[in-house]
């Protein structure tokens, strides 16, 4: 049986989850994500918790648990102007940081510096204080897919999974962009999801990243599907953060708002061949 | 001699900083730091290093070594949602957190429960991470003046300026403001602040704080003088940091910047009474 039949629906059955990404990245970033939620658009939403914001989206979360949250497991920081590091002292993950502290930029980085067992700690640590201030996540997925970067943090990746007994975000497609082996690392009973629906640099240079959204779910394919969203307001706050990084930049993340916190746009996803599902339904899966 | 005389000028002259704070802990206080300080109207400001935009003020302050720059030993966080703690490893300075983690919100549970060893610890490991990245600190102050929450903390602050040879802000009305006797923690060869010019709430919430500013030349009295400014954009990012809490909230802010950066507002300050003065200066009284 399939996921979808594991779940009882039929074997061709078409199921989606609408996910916003990068929770507590900011207070943009919070403001916008609780608003595509309140709005219905967006189903699950994940919180990054070495993040400066990470106290607020962890408040809602909190107060909110009929809304999935899960971690986004968090080993890179892309930002120019806007550094954050390891919840675990730095003296106990050294290998994690910059000379000045922070997280690298990139996963070519993390790769080259990067020892497991400090990846290991660290994001342990990043789930124990999500769990010690009283949340419960739905489930784990990662930031810039960073344990990608090596086979070594996929297996800690999977093996969080299975410590907290928690669904993580496992697709071919993302782990053959990080130069992983993607047949190597899905096992047949992994909660795989099949299609990971996202934007890109063309499209959003294109101005065409509202219609794609609009289209999205003509790509949607039998078995499980996520489409993945930063939903954020372009402010002055965002444009601070994502200067000189256009790709998932401030006017990207806008798009994703626009088109998430409008009701109107729910229509499409709101037909008998889409099935939206959450996170919580696929722990029953494990 | 009094300050005025040790560094050349007439016995009753009036010496001037104009002085921003809490560089550091936002985006938006960044932008308008930088702002006032390039109007010409602030000659100071000093920097916040346990905050989430400490890195992007200090690349700032690293390539513009020509405006004087303090390190604003912080040991209290304030706000609701917007959340820091230490430097230093929560599990070496386990007294100066609440128990999610961050700094008290006031001098009062800081007094009650931090231990002298270390917030001695904390205020050294921000000096060294400012150090680290190359930062030259002209001078000391305090967030929140804490460390006037215990006699202990007082004397910690005093020996870091010994320390690093660098000048503090000590003034009787500060230090009363926070309990401490003010007679004994003031020696004779210390480069006191005279008076400090600060607005307060009355002053706020009467609308009347930039026509305070605007006659605050009228308050300036013979020796040295601090105007203490807390400059920032009153964006969605300042009122989410500052929500509940109007006392040195966005709307404040905005006037501070509002003030400080239009040159025509600088008129005031040029008289001949008045000297304006930098720390960098007052370092050789030390």
């Amino acid at each position: 049986m399939n996921i979808a039949q594991r779940l009882g629906y039929s074997e061709n059955s078409k199921l989606l989850i609408i996910h916003a990404d990068d929770a507590g990245l900011s207070h943009s970033h919070n403001r916008a994500t609780i608003k595509c939620l309140q709005a219905g658009l967006v189903n699950s939403y994940s919180i990054m918790v070495p993040c400066p914001w990470y106290y607020e989206i962890a408040l809602f979360a909190k107060s909110n648990p009929n809304f999935d949250c899960g971690i986004h497991l968090t080993l890179t920081c892309e930002w120019k102007n806007y550094r954050f590091g390891p919840v675990t002292p730095i003296s106990e993950v050294p290998s994690l940081i910059d000379k000045d502290g922070y997280f690298y930029k990139t996963r070519a980085e993390l790769k080259a510096n990067a020892k497991p067992e400090h990846v290991a700690k660290e994001l342990n640590a990043q789930i124990q204080k999500a769990l010690l201030f009283g949340l419960k996540p739905t489930h784990l997925d990662v930031h810039m897919y960073s344990v990608g970067a090596h086979q070594a943090f996929f297996e800690i990746y999977r093996a969080l999974g299975a410590t907290y007994n928690l669904p993580l975000m496992i697709n071919e497609q993302l782990i053959e962009m990080t130069g992983l082996d993607a047949k190597k690392n899905i096992k047949h009973d992994d909660v795989v999801t099949q299609k990971v629906l996202i934007g890109n640099f063309d499209i959003f240079t294109n101005g065409t990243l509202y219609d794609y959204y609009s289209k999205a779910v003509e790509q949607v394919v039998p078995g499980l599907n996520v489409l993945l969203i930063h939903p954020a307001y372009n402010d002055s706050e965002m444009q601070g953060i994502t200067v000189n990084h256009p790709n998932f930049g401030g006017e990207w993340r806008q798009v994703d708002l626009d088109f998430f916190s409008d009701p109107k746009n729910m229509s499409q996803f709101e037909n008998e061949d889409i099935h939206l599902v959450t996170w919580k339904e696929l722990k029953v899966l494990l």
